[in-house]
């Protein structure tokens, strides 16, 4: 039959060319007009492909795949609404810089705008979170459509993966009847590869860089959420060179594995830190290095807005040169890598150095040790991570875990890489992003993931009805929304628990049977140790970590305030 | 504060310029930008604050309630990927013509595209699938701005009750602080009131109706989705003075109310009937009349295509007037009810009629009695519906259930009212929409819904924690996606379980447990008769019931055989 062969072939195409373009993932939603593709992905020995029935989680599945591995992966769904289910994912994926390849079979241009079922505008339906979008041709017996539609998967393969990276969409319609051959020939593409250069500074340019940095006397680097492949070695030793301390957001992931000679160097207690007026009025640096997105903590922000040093550099690939602050005073538009190659000379104030290293590892000494009344989620983030063992990832929720985290987590010799979703911070498919990073690492992950959060893409599990995947999930179960008891509504009774706290009451043992997931819950920290001294018996287990809200805010409160007389004492 | 009391005027001017516009309900996801609007709102006595955590469960709940009263009503979250959420139940609001006002918080201008955390490009973000969306300015102390905010109100508010009916959507920043004085007075609003006239046909244009279907002698009413408010016996009376068969879609709620002297004219097995190639050649209109979408039934699809009356006259209040099959030959651009009321001579061939009662009668009847071997979701189905009881609601799911309700659904006198989202037939948010028209409607309430459907939408449930709901939730479970069983990969085995089948192996019990809700589980029609005849002891209620996809597909294909050798019999 005709019709068949010529989709056969269209389909066979695009998976040839999606491979030469270096897919080598797709998660695939179960639906009816994607057949002909999911068919072609499926038989496509180079792809491997994940089923996700829920195609929110779908898209959050493979944004942790694609970010754990920085490679493009295919996403495919079917018609109508499923598509609208990628939305949130495209957008993570659009400000966290992520290469997805978001595929979605439509009507063909006949059935669109009619009121047939299951068709909706999709063209454009992402425009705002997508770096590309093309509505490609129907698969016709036509040299010009084969022709164009292997450079158009190739262009926007290419889009996907060139920094910043980002989600591209293409809109594939097909034509009733949806079966291809199995059998017949696969076509041979004409359009096979592709190499790109990478952006680089010029010698004159690294000069002018030099210049901007040479006179500096209390110069800081800022190092936001690190990306797979970046070396860290080339931060310490540039920090090293210049003996500057390094502000190390805890997912610049220049926590772990840290050299000792460079332990002075990394600052990993800035949030408590500068929490300190005291401390923070003689830390001001005159010249600052930011790489990576802005780090999460908040009086590093409020810090660095009060002092506004005179020059503050922000190293971004693109030219929206994140800024938050609108503080920046430099634009250097290239890979972090090669700022951090330039030579220049060392006019580092010393002592400057040396009192964000003593301070820092005050306030690090005692957040260690802190004992406060009652059990609280600091307590048990703190023990979960002296037993995280090296060779682990860990992946954070964006709301409260990240910031306990962030207080929490000591610059170690292990090695634990760190992750987040962190371009629009949502608490949302947090579950799925896990298990797609630990899908694509193959390593033991552990997730730290709010009450709230963890519902909201509780069908992030479905997956593993499919695929047998590692990961711990420690649900710190406050029965609500932890982080609004930090903000300025948590003093005002009206409605809170209404609109902020909304306490569902909920225990996860049931969801734990339901997908025979191992399950603990734990109150207490003896009651954790145990736990994490405990074998792992099944793929997925569940550690869920009863707390209290109101607790978690007085032993913070507490520890920033003893860190605070602690600087004191020491003339910080 | 001068700030704060600028931020009350500001919200507070929102809240009451909804409430003049008709709002009356609003659903609310916790957030940190929406503050001032979430605080507004939940103190508004005029409007009930709904809660759900999960924003793509909020949004199909406020289109439940939106869907069951027409009356607009607001969604309200943060910014960021929360209002990605929502564009899954945007989409079906947008071709189901439902009025949701979606509101999105947002950081201020100079926080956007910035890299500001939880800051992302929401303008134009739902563009396809909204009627109409503005960025409201920052709250300033204005007389310009608070003019032009109430209007703009009035305006998105007005656009999403115009028909056809649809989303709007409002992007509203706010800077920080985010409280809002309670105790401050509220402004009064200039912009009080607003009618908007309806559209209806002029004498002329009455006549000119009356003469395309003046003189047809082969005429056929077909009515798809019933909107609230449609007046039935309108349709009936037409019906009975042009003597013309109705082709009543489960949706168009015909079937039910049924008055005695028009059962003969209420065709509610044409799915099954029309299957029957030897009926479909002799039963072909040569005039027919399209109130609402086109209907579910993919068997009525095919004979109109293939028949192609000399008139096929679509009545739709929008210029795209819906027409998929693209047989259409004449538009009416006017509410449904004004061509019920035009005169026009009855010309009808009685003989066409009676053979099209005659043969659903026969259809009917085998369909009510049939036993197959084994027990299937059809014979479940069909005594689900002989328990329903008057006064009660009845929602789909898009999928199969929609189908089995097709073939199953017998005219009755008794008042049941069935709902679906058929506007893009997503199998989303299902759950969520059957608890939002509960809580508008007041009435017990019923859901039958595929097991992928229940599982997409599970966080519906959410809800309930914060609201009690009268809903009996009838889950088929048959493992996977039953639907492509009856497709053509059914027949091809190469990777079919593993893209459609997507079997997960779940049972709902857990479910049931975490959220209290009263379960049991069926596989045969004994028990679920008991089931049924049992109370219900808690709000939410789960029957199970276990199916198998293999011998679904068996039943249906055994009954509709069984059909077409009865219509033979009797030479239809």
């Amino acid at each position: 039959m005709d019709n068949r062969k010529t989709l056969t072939n269209h389909v066979r195409r695009m998976t040839e060319s999606l491979v030469r373009m270096g897919v080598a993932q797709a998660v695939i939603s179960p639906g009816s007009r994607s057949t002909p593709l999911a068919y072609a992905l499926a038989s496509t020995e180079k792809i491997d492909v994940h089923l996700q029935v829920d195609e929110r989680s779908a898209g959050f599945f493979a944004l942790g795949l694609a970010k754990a591995t920085q490679q493009p992966v295919v996403l495919l769904c079917t018609s109508g609404t499923a598509a609208s289910n990628y939305h949130p994912a495209v957008t993570e994926a659009y400000y966290a810089r992520v290469p997805l390849v978001v595929i979605t079979a439509d009507r063909p241009h006949e059935l669109r705008d009619v009121g047939a079922p299951q068709a909706i505008r999709q063209m454009g339906m992402f425009e705002p979170h997508v770096k590309y979008d093309v509505d490609l041709p129907i698969p016709e017996d036509s040299a010009a459509v084969d022709d164009f539609l292997e450079r158009q998967i190739a262009r926007s393969v290419g889009m996907a993966v060139t920094e910043p990276k980002g989600p591209v969409h293409l809109n594939a319609p097909f034509r009733e009847p949806l079966l291809i051959d199995f059998e017949q020939e696969h076509p041979s593409v004409s359009f096979t590869e592709r190499i790109a250069g990478h952006t680089s500074l010029t010698l004159e340019q690294k000069n002018q860089v030099s210049k901007w940095i040479g006179s500096s006397e209390r110069g800081v680097l800022v190092v936001g959420e690190w990306i797979p492949g970046f070396d860290k070695k080339q931060v310490w030793s540039f920090a090293e060179r210049m003996n500057w301390p390094v502000i190390c957001d805890p997912l610049s992931n220049l926590r772990s594995e840290v050299p000792k000679s460079c332990h002075h160097l990394c600052i990993d207690s800035y949030d408590a830190l500068l929490k300190t007026e005291s401390f923070a009025v003689q830390a001001g640096p005159d010249t600052v290095i930011r790489i990576g997105p802005q780090p999460v903590s908040k009086p590093l922000t409020l810090f660095l807005k009060k002092v506004r040093p005179a020059k503050f550099i922000v190293v971004d690939e693109s030219p929206i040169f994140r800024d938050p602050l609108g503080i920046a005073t430099h634009h250097l538009q290239v890979n972090a890598m090669e700022v951090l190659n330039v030579e220049a000379s060392a006019s580092q104030d010393a002592a400057f150095t040396k009192m964000w290293s003593k301070a820092n590892e005050l306030a690090s000494h005692l957040t260690a040790g802190y004992q406060s009344e009652g059990v609280h989620e600091g307590d048990f983030v703190r023990t979960l991570l002296s037993y995280l063992p090296d060779g682990s990832d860990l992946i954070s929720g964006s709301s409260m875990p990240i910031r306990d985290l962030d207080t929490y987590f000591r610059k170690t010799e292990r090695d634990i890489a760190m992750f987040s979703n962190r371009g629009a911070n949502g608490i949302d498919g947090v579950v799925s992003t896990a298990l797609g990073i630990q899908t694509a690492r193959k390593r033991p992950a552990w997730l730290l993931i709010g009450d709230l959060s963890f519902m909201h893409d509780v069908n992030g599990l479905l997956i593993s009805r499919m695929k047998t995947m590692d990961l711990t999930i420690i649900v710190s179960n406050n029965d609500g929304g932890g982080i609004f008891s930090y903000l300025p509504q948590a003093s005002i009774p009206n409605h809170f628990e209404q609109l902020f706290g909304t306490p569902t009451g909920l225990s996860f043992a049931p969801i734990a049977e339901m997908y025979g997931i191992q399950y603990n819950s734990v109150s207490s920290l003896d009651q954790l140790e145990t736990q994490l001294k405990e074998d792992k018996t099944a793929p997925l287990r569940i550690i869920e970590m009863i707390s209290d809200r109101g607790q978690n805010v007085t032993a913070h409160r507490e520890l920033w305030n003893a860190i605070g007389e602690e600087l004191d004492r020491n003339g910080l």
